[in-house]
């Protein structure tokens, strides 16, 4: 038996338990900008990124391609361009991020640009203003239709998961999303990373509806 | 029945209600350093700090000294200095500040200064190195000991507590200290009313530890 059929083996087996005890990875996302198209080519010159390093979820990617961002009262620089691109401009932040450049905590589901905050980008010598774009992304849960008929959850539910972190917390409030293209992994941004007290290969567990009416 | 009265008698009814639905204030509170006599003596010259305005615990006070935090990283400027001074200086951070210093986050509970980390203190041309100083104050619940037989808890035991902020989440893990000179509070960082989303007035309840075995 090689190694690469051994792995193969213990991913299949770590899985299937996970599955049974509910528990799933989580990781923390810092902030990061999702660009269109458009503004792709006004920042860089051209519609396309530049893999640096695959992220989790299947064909996402962290590009080397970095900006800035700037509010009203303070700015990040070098920050987080993941591919592909999108439809639309989308700066996901944590409440932190969002007191720093001054901007209004707009809380979202991923996707749901309206009523978003207003920031400029800028690359080098190009300046874009995002309007409605900036937004403190709802924590969630990426799963297959599998994960979610084993872990007995629907699309667009939100359900509680407690985290096994250096402060334990149950986050309430976790939407779930379902697509045959995600893998399974919890998504919290950095401030709730921090509350949890969050290290490497955290893992979390979804209490079910009917556990969560009992407590 | 004059205005004082009304406002007494309705802040009785709150206080009954709070104790009969195990519900309590939620506060957030900010980086901020509270002085040894020394230490104070070292900076300002003086073992006397000026009150600016009373905090919610009796006797505790913001004062108007401001002081700057030196980190090998990155520093703060203008932090909060609580009075009164106390037998040793205590610096309370969360973990983005830690981060930000380039200090470990030293999760502690306030007044055990054991391996906290170190960081310098800056006010005008006086600065000190404030050695094992350094804190991630765990999330608390000042009570009166009227108030543990109410809520039935004790001094020391950790509880879970709901709070019901824009994204729910249940803490666990957060100390009960109680002190005859206490008023019902609890208290947590930035980072985790963020991952909350508290606003002004946010309310949690504890949940017996009966409750969270079934959850």
């Amino acid at each position: 038996m090689d190694k690469q059929m051994i792995d193969d083996l213990v991913n299949q087996v770590i899985r299937e338990l996970e599955k049974k005890d509910k528990c799933l990875q989580v990781e923390a996302s810092g902030r990061h900008v999702h660009l269109s198209k458009e503004d792709a080519q006004q920042l860089f010159g051209t519609d396309t990124l530049t893999p640096e390093r695959e992220l989790s979820q299947p064909g996402q990617f962290l590009s080397k391609e970095k900006v800035n961002l700037i509010g009203p009262k303070g700015s990040f620089k070098d920050v987080a361009v993941l591919g592909p691109l999108r439809e639309k401009t989308q700066v996901e932040i944590s409440m932190t991020d969002a007191r720093a450049l001054g901007i209004p905590p707009v809380l979202k589901e991923s996707g749901d640009l309206t009523n978003c905050a207003d920031l400029w980008i800028q690359y080098k010598n190009k300046m874009i203003e995002a309007k409605s774009s900036a937004m403190v992304a709802k924590r969630h849960i990426h799963m297959t239709p599998e994960d979610a008929t084993h872990l007995q959850v629907q699309d667009g539910e939100t359900v509680a998961v407690r985290v096994y972190g250096q402060r334990q917390i149950t986050f309430e409030d976790v939407l779930v999303r379902v697509n045959p293209r995600y893998q399974l992994r919890m998504h919290i941004d950095y401030d709730e990373a921090n509350a949890v007290g969050l290290g490497k290969n955290t893992y979390g567990k979804i209490i079910s509806t009917g556990e969560r009416e009992k407590a």
